[in-house]
């Protein structure tokens, strides 16, 4: 079973809709009625990440951030994070997580609330909920033919970090900073949603393809992408394949319609975000890649799955 | 460093206050402004439970019913789930999990509204988080001398059968059952809000007397508990020390006025949840448990501390 099959039969059993949830599971965060967006990102250590690679703090902070990252899609303002923690040994390891939590949550002003804390026989485990609020939320089902397709800052250094550490290696120290620390993509995804620009947005966590795919499947349109547009990260080192399905980027991708690419592109300026046109929605379905010269090349699988390789090694 | 000791730690680092939160980390939930009540609940494979104590649909449904614990605790009706899971091997077993939480969201009305799963090279870890409205939450520092001490319930029957376990036998079907199927308080703790009859409140989740301590501390007085009117759970053999210690019970403890005996066991008696006087708020500090002649007897350490054990055995 891959994992996307298994989140559709978790889905499945889980959610029957309730008046009380306006967005069910299969975004990027629920919305409970009265506008509260809720979502949890959890983090392993030996899947995740791993304590050769970053530090305690790292963990923290970028934990944080990737929780962040789920409402910086929904266009939501952040108001508090929850984190639990799972820490084998030292329960200073706790602190140091949460020192790294509380920095990502600083740049949203949002603080830690609560939380719960274990012993754990096995690797660490930190699993945080964000929680906030937006009138408007934007979908992952709101894409039209017609639109353009957007994505804010740089692909593939993130990966080209794991990539780097899984190989047995050292990353580039542009690629590792990162995968450490996450952008703050919040102030982008607020003002998307407010001035009513994008009509679908996702953030760039399990790779481009992949992530581009559920936009794509929830909108029921064809995402069609050039590969001469993307913005590579110079941590990438020119990889394409890393910056498709590297994930662990957390950039924002969006649709919007053509008429507000002037608006779009002065917000980039003003929120000092570089924001890349990479492709354009299209009648029909899937995620289609065109090479320099218009030729169609194989988009790659796109992305981790946790559950298609059991026992595999490190990944994102 | 001691639990208690390191969670002081990680509120002060985490937390410095918030005009959007009502009440922050340390009751049994959080309160944002609007009575949104959140709080985070995490179970560890060999920590918290085993599965072979339980099966894995015993285990969401056991998870998700703790979380639900807390929504009780603080009077507030829930409103939907999400879960985290990582697992090692078979995807299968998140199928099995999210089931059971599904039931235990059932009894109360709350879908399953979003989660995220990962595979773990350790053990099972799930952590819910419970999202309710209040209008009125109760504390932990609302209980004053003069008031009474109640507990819904009856103690001791999940810690007798985590005691059986963890000595390498066999509990009695009651304790067991007890352990795999904790109680919807819900209803009780909702009514006890809604018709202001508790003052403070608390899930006993890691002891009656660590919980109790809980509300002394928060309320800036003593406890003074009766052992000849503990309500002791027919699975816990007589075993005084597991209902005072064992933990994982979550039945609740409240404080009231004595003016207001007569509905709180007519409340009892509507909701067919039994409900039993334990003692009395004086003026002082912590915990005292008196036998039935009066004498003052030690109340144990009270509960499962994850971290002044590290490396120790099973626990709850």
């Amino acid at each position: 079973m891959d994992e996307s099959t298994l989140i559709e039969r978790l889905v499945a059993i889980g959610w029957k809709g309730s008046r009380a949830v306006l967005v069910g599971p299969g975004d990027d965060a629920a919305v409970l009625r009265g506008g509260l967006v809720i979502s949890t990102d959890m983090m392993v250590e030996g899947v995740h990440f791993d304590f050769d690679w970053i530090a305690p703090a790292e963990v923290g902070f970028r934990a944080g951030a990737a929780a962040l990252s789920d409402m910086a899609a929904m266009g939501a303002r952040p108001g508090a994070l929850l984190v639990s923690m799972a820490v084998s040994g030292d329960p200073a390891m706790c602190e140091e997580l949460q020192r790294g939590l509380r920095r990502a949550g600083d740049r949203v002003a949002a603080p830690i609330v609560g939380g719960d804390v274990s012993r754990s026989p096995g690797p660490a485990v930190v699993d945080v909920v964000a929680v906030g609020r937006a009138r408007a939320p934007v979908l992952r089902s709101g894409a039209e033919p017609g639109e353009d397709v957007w994505v804010s800052g740089e692909l593939g250094g993130a990966g080209a970090a794991v990539a780097a550490w899984s190989a047995g290696g050292r990353p580039a120290p542009a690629a590792r900073d990162r995968f450490a620390a996450p952008p703050d993509r919040v102030p982008l995804g607020v003002a998307l949603a407010g001035r009513n620009l994008a009509r679908a947005m996702i953030d760039v966590s399990d790779g481009l393809v992949t992530d581009a795919r559920r936009i794509a499947r929830a909108s029921g349109v064809e995402l069609r992408l050039r590969q001469a547009l993307l913005p590579l990260d110079p941590g990438a080192g020119g990889d394409l394949k890393v910056a498709l399905e590297g994930g662990e980027d957390y950039e924002l991708m969006f649709t919007a319609p053509p008429g507000t690419r002037t608006r779009i592109l002065e917000l980039g300026q003003e929120m000092t975000v570089r924001v890349t046109r990479i492709g354009s929605v299209e009648s029909g379905a899937g995620v289609v890649l065109e090479d320099r010269e218009g030729r169609r090349i194989d988009p790659g699988h796109g992305g981790y799955d946790h559950f298609a390789a059991p026992g595999g090694g490190q990944a994102p």
